[in-house]
C-alpha cells in the first residue's frame, strides 16, 4: 500500500512489477499537511480518513481489506481442500491406500519449524476443530530420522539459498566447486573416514550411496580374486550381513537383505545373514538377548550386564567368554556354508549398533567387532589394505550423531573399507548421500580403461546445494557437541565412578528406567536421539500396542490391533491441560511417532531442547501408565 | 566498518555478531565536525585522515586494507589449490581415475550463472593465464541435461529459499504440503499425465524413478496374471525395449537394459531388445537408418524422408509400407522369442523419440508407435486400463520441453500406463524425480493388506524444496512456451507451406543442413535443445573425431583417438577474436561439451537466447571446417 506519488510515480512502476509476482498493490492519496491549530488538524484528518475509506470514492483502504479478507478465506479454503485433493492425486510411499478410510487420515502440514510441525487441527471425529485451524505437532520420527536441527533451520535455508545463487548446479565429472570439496575434506581427513577413508563419492539418498558401495565391494573383491570369475559366478556373489539388516529401497540395495515383505517381484536375496544378539533394558537391567542358534555355543540365550557403558566397552569385552563364544559360531556358521556350497561371500555388510528398518534392533557391538575380525583374519599392523571381504558399514542411520557419535569406527575399534552416510549429512533438508572409500578399495577401479571406472553418476551429483547444506549442518554439529545441554546429559549417562560413558543419550536415564519397569513394556532402549520401546505383545489377552502405520511391516505379529489405534489417539491428540506447552508459541501439541513391528520409537532432532525432551517423556509415561 | 560511536555501542555489539559469522569489523572514529572555513576544515579533515591511517595509531583503515588483500591472497591461494585437493578426495562419477594425467585436468568452476561456468582460466600448458584469473565457459552439456533456464536463476534460489524457510523438510507418508499437491495435480492435470495418469509418486532421481516404475509394472502384470506366479519365475520376468536404452545406474534400472560395459557384478538382464530403426540427416537429407534385423522385412536399409515433419507426423505415417513392415517385425520376433523359450515379458519400457545415454539415438517414432499397438493389441475404446503389457514412457531426458514438448505422448498418439519425469523437472537446481502412473496401476497395489502396498520411499521423499523450486520452473516454462523466441525459432522450422510442424529446435535449420553437408560429418540430428553430431569414423585415415571424456562408453569404437584430444582443445578453450563474446561480461568464453561414443552433442537452456545459439554455431562450423 502505497501513498500516491506524482513525481516519482512509484505506484505505476510496482503495479506492473508487482502484479507479474502475484502481489496485490493499492495506492492511497498521502495524508493532508499537519495543522498547527490541533481542532483543524483533527477535522482535516478525519476528513481524509472520510475520503480513502468512503465507498462513494474508490475505497482504497476498502479494497485492502478486501483483498486481505479474500486471501485469507482462499488459505482457508485451501487447506480444507488438501485432503481431498491428496486423496485424488498422491501415491504415497509405505502407506497401504486401501487402509486410508478417508480425508481425516490426511496430515496437512501447513509449515513446519524446529521440532514442531504446523498441521491443520482436528478432533476425534476428524472435523475442523473450531477453536483453532492449525495446532503444533512435535515431529517424533524426525520425519524419517533426518531432523537434525530441527525444520527451517535459518542457517540451512540461508547455505541452500546461498550455494543456489552462486552455482545453481553444475557437473562434476571432472570438475570441482568448493562446498563439494570442502564436504569430501570434511568427511575424510576430519569425519566418518578420519584414519582410514581416502575418496568420497557423491549420490543422491541412502539406497543409491549403497548401490554404489556395492558396486565398489564387488569389484574390489573381483579384482583381489584375479577377475577370473564367469558372468554368473558374478551374478551370485553374496553378501555377508545380519537379519533384519535394511540398506535401501532400490532392487540391488534390497537384493543385499533377505526376502522380506517389502522387497519386489525381481528381489534376489544374494547372501547370508546371521541371527544377531541383541541389547534391551528390562526392569532396569541391561540384557544381551542370544538368539537360539548361538545360545548352544553361549551357553545362555540371556546375558546380564551392569550397565550400557559396559555393553559398548567393545575393547573390554573382547577376551571374555561370550566373545569366544560369537567367534565360534560365526566360524563354524562360515565353514558349514561352505561346506553346502553356500553363495561365493564377496563382502561383509554392517549397520553398526542398531538396524533401523529391521525394527530399531540394538545389535551387540561386541558381535559385530567380532564377526568384522573374524571375516578380516590377522590383518599386517595399522594397514588399511582390506582383507578377507571388504566391509560395508551402513551408517545412513547411526551416523553423524544420531546415536551420540559421529561415526561408529572407533567405538567397535575397527573400521571399514566402504561407508555410507545420508539423512543427517544435509540435516534434514535435502536429498544427499556420500559413499566413502579406503585407497585399496579405489584403486581397484584404476586403470588406463575407462570402462573399468566407477560407471555410476546421477545427474545431480555432488549438488552445491546439497554440499553446501551439509557443510553447514556438521559445522553446527560442531558447536551442538560442546554445548551444555549436549554435556549434561552425557553427564547423566555417566559410569557410576564419574568416568564418561562410551554411549550416552539426550533422553533421560531415570525415564528410562522407569519405563523399562512396566508390564506393558518388553524392553526398552536409548542411544544418542533414539529411544526405541518394545512393547509386550498381548494380542491375546488385554490390549496394548504402540502401533499406528508402520515404516516397513516384517514379520512381527499383532501388527493390526485396535488397541493400537485407541492409543495412538492419546498421543497424537494435543494434550489440553491449561499450561503453556514446549512448542512454539506454547500451544498444545500432538505427537507424530511410527513404529516397526512392536516397536515404538521416538527421536529428537541434535538440538531439541531437554524442556521438550522432558515434555515428550512425561507424555510417554502417562501414556504408557493409563493403559 | 564503523563510525565509533560511544552511546549506541553498535561496534561492541556487531563486533561478536559478526565473529560468530566469520565477517571481519573494524570501528574507526568518526571524522571531525564541518567547518565553516574551507581550510579550517581541510586542515581538520587532512588530520582526521591521518590519525585514522597513521601506522603509529591503531590504523583501523590499514587493518582493514591488510584483510581485503589477504582475502583475496587466501581466495586466489584457495583456486590454486583446488586440483590438487581434488585429485586427492574426491572420486569422479563415469570418470577413469587413471586416465586423468594431473591437475590441469580438473576444471574448476567457481561460479555459474546463466549458460555459463565461471572457471579458472588456463593455458594450453595447464599455468594459469597471467592475463585473466577466471573466464566463461558455455556449458554444452547442460550440466548432464539438467539446465533449464540457466544456472542460478533468481526465481528458482527464491523458491528454494521460500520452501525451506517454510517447511525445511517434512515427512510425507499419509501427509500433505501445498508445494507437493500442487506439483502432483499440475503434473496429472496439466502436465505430462495430463489424460491418463491418476497418481503422483515421488522419489529422488530419474533412477530411483524408474526403479518405482519397474515395481509398479511387475506388480500390476503379476496381479493381472492371478498372482499364480512362482518366486522363481516372478524374478526372471522381463522387459521389453530397444537396444541402446538406459534408465539409470541403481541396478534394477541396469537389469531393465542389455548388459554392457557400465553394467556392474550383480547385472542380470531380464527382457528382449528390438534393434531400433533412426533418424538422421546427411547432405540436408533426412534418413531413416533400417537396422539389418529389420531390412528383410523393409526391403531397404534406408528410408528417404521428405522433411523432419513428415517423419515426426506419426499419425500420417500409421498406413504406410513401412508401418506394415514394422508390425510384423516386431509381431514375429515376438512369436520366435516366445517358441525359443525366452523370458516371460512384463512390461514394455521405451526412452521415447531419443535414447540419451544410450548415444543419442533419435529412435524413429513410427516404430515406437507401432510397437505400443502391437503390444497392447485391441484396446476397448478410449479406456485407460493397459492392456498386453504395461507401457512405460522413461521420460527423464526427454520430456519436460527438452525436446521442443512437454511430453511425447500427444507426437506419439500413444500414452504410457506409468511414466517417469527428472532432470528438467527442477530446473537443474537439486534431485527430484516423479513416477506417474493409471488408475489401473495405482489399483493393481490396493488392498487392505499393508504388505500389498508400494512399499519403497527415500528419506526425503517429495522434499519441499525439490516440490516448490519444480513448480516455480514450470511456471518459468510456461511463460517460455509463449517467448518470441520460441516462437521465432518454431516458425523457422515450419513446413515449407507455412504450417506448423510437429518437432522444432532452438538450434537454426540452416545451420543443421550445412554441417550435415560437411565430408565429416556422418549425420546431424536435433530436436528441441538438443543438437547431435555423429563424426565419421576416420580412426585409420585422416584424424576426426569430437571426442573428448564420453559419459558412457558403448561400444563405439574410436573412443581414444589421439585426434580427438586435439580437436577438444580447439572448442575448449576460449577464443579471442577481440570482439565482445554472448557471454556475460562479454569475455571470450570456452565451451564444454561431452560426448557419447562416436556422437558430440550440445546442449543449451529453454531459454538460452539466439544471440548465444547463434555463436555457439559459429565455433562449431569454424572448429569443423578447420580439421
Amino acid at each position: 500500500m502505497l501513498f500516491h506519488d506524482d513525481y516519482y510515480k512509484n505506484g505505476e512502476y510496482l503495479e506492473k512489477y508487482f502484479a507479474e509476482r502475484g502481489v496485490f498493490l493499492a495506492t492511497v492519496d498521502a495524508p493532508p499537511p499537519k495543522l498547527s491549530e490541533p481542532w483543524e488538524d483533527f477535522t482535516s484528518t478525519e476528513k481524509y480518513y472520510e475520503a480513502i475509506t468512503s465507498s462513494d470514492g474508490p475505497d482504497v483502504v476498502g479494497s485492502v481489506v478486501n483483498h486481505l479478507d479474500s486471501c485469507h478465506i482462499k488459505r482457508l479454503e485451501e487447506l480444507e481442500s488438501m485432503p481431498r485433493r491428496t486423496l485424488g492425486s498422491i501415491w504415497w510411499p509405505f502407506v497401504q491406500h486401501g487402509l486410508v478410510k478417508g480425508e481425516k487420515d490426511v496430515t496437512v502440514i501447513d509449515s513446519a519449524y524446529s521440532d514442531f510441525f504446523s498441521i491443520t487441527n482436528k478432533d476425534a471425529s476428524g472435523e475442523s476443530n473450531e477453536t483453532s485451524i492449525l495446532s503444533p505437532q512435535y515431529d517424533g520420527s524426525a520425519s524419517w530420522w533426518t531432523q537434525t536441527v530441527g525444520h527451517a533451520h535459518p542457517s540451512l535455508t540461508l547455505a541452500a539459498a546461498r550455494a543456489s545463487g552462486r552455482y545453481g548446479h553444475v557437473m562434476f565429472p571432472q570438475a570441482i566447486h568448493l562446498p563439494a570439496l570442502k564436504l569430501a575434506e570434511r568427511l575424510i581427513q576430519n569425519g566418518p573416514g578420519k584414519g582410514w577413508a581416502s575418496r568420497a563419492f557423491f549420490s543422491d539418498n541412502g539406497s543409491t550411496g549403497m548401490e554404489v558401495a556395492l558396486k565398489m565391494a564387488l569389484r574390489a573383491f573381483n579384482v583381489r580374486q584375479g577377475d577370473h570369475l564367469k558372468n554368473e559366478e558374478k551374478k551370485d556373489l553374496g553378501i555377508l550381513g545380519l537379519k533384519g539388516s535394511y540398506h535401501g529401497d532400490t532392487i540391488g540395495a534390497m537384493d543385499a537383505c533377505e526376502e522380506g515383505v517389502y522387497t519386489c517381484e525381481w528381489h534376489n536375496a544374494k547372501g547370508y545373514w546371521f541371527d544377531p544378539p541383541t541389547v534391551g533394558i528390562k526392569d532396569g537391567q541391561v540384557n544381551i538377548s542370544i538368539p537360539a542358534s548361538l545360545a548352544a555355543f553361549s551357553q545362555s540365550n540371556n546375558v546380564r550386564a551392569g550397565s550400557l557403558s559396559w555393553v559398548y566397552d567393545v575393547e573390554g569385552r573382547l577376551q571374555t567368554p561370550l566373545a569366544r563364544a560369537y567367534a565360534l559360531y560365526i566360524t563354524r556358521a562360515l565353514e558349514a556354508l561352505k561346506q553346502r556350497g553356500g553363495p561365493k561371500l564377496a563382502a561383509l555388510v554392517l549397520e553398526p549398533l542398531v538396524m533401523g528398518a529391521g525394527g530399531m534392533l540394538f545389535v551387540d557391538p561386541l558381535f559385530q567387532r567380532v564377526l568384522v575380525d573374524t571375516v578380516r583374519g590377522r590383518r599386517s599392523g595399522s594397514s588399511t589394505k582390506w582383507s578377507g571381504l571388504p566391509v560395508i558399514y551402513d551408517e545412513v542411520f547411526v551416523g553423524l550423531h544420531r546415536l551420540g557419535m559421529e561415526s561408529t569406527g572407533p567405538l567397535l575399534g575397527v573400521y571399514p573399507d566402504i561407508s555410507v552416510n545420508a539423512k543427517v549429512l544435509t540435516g534434514g533438508l535435502i536429498p544427499l548421500a556420500v559413499t566413502l572409500a579406503s585407497q585399496f578399495i579405489f584403486e581397484a577401479f584404476l586403470s588406463d580403461n575407462k570402462a573399468e571406472a566407477l560407471l555410476h553418476g546421477h545427474s545431480y551429483t555432488a549438488h552445491a546445494i546439497g554440499c553446501e547444506v551439509a557443510n553447514e549442518t556438521l559445522s553446527l554439529i560442531d558447536k551442538l557437541s560442546v554445548s551444555e545441554d549436549w554435556l549434561a546429559a552425557q553427564a547423566s549417562w555417566a559410569k557410576p565412578d564419574g568416568q564418561p560413558s562410551p554411549v550416552w543419550s539426550l533422553w533421560d536415564p531415570n525415564f528410562i528406567t522407569a519405563i523399562s519397569k512396566l508390564r506393558q513394556v518388553k524392553e526398552a532402549m536409548t542411544l544418542g536421539s533414539v529411544l526405541a520401546i518394545k512393547v509386550q505383545d498381548t494380542t491375546a489377552g488385554k490390549t496394548f500396542l504402540l502401533v499406528v502405520t508402520s515404516f516397513l511391516i516384517l514379520s512381527f505379529t499383532g501388527y493390526t490391533s485396535q488397541s493400537a489405534q485407541t492409543l495412538l489417539q492419546s498421543l497424537n491428540i494435543a494434550s489440553q491441560d491449561g499450561q503453556l506447552s514446549s512448542a512454539p508459541g506454547g500451544a498444545p501439541f500432538g505427537i507424530h511417532f511410527r513404529t516397526l513391528g512392536d516397536v515404538a520409537y521416538f527421536m529428537t532432532s541434535l538440538n531439541t531442547t531437554s524442556t521438550v525432551i522432558r515434555s515428550i517423556e512425561d507424555r510417554i509415561w502417562t501414556t504408557l501408565n493409563s493403559t
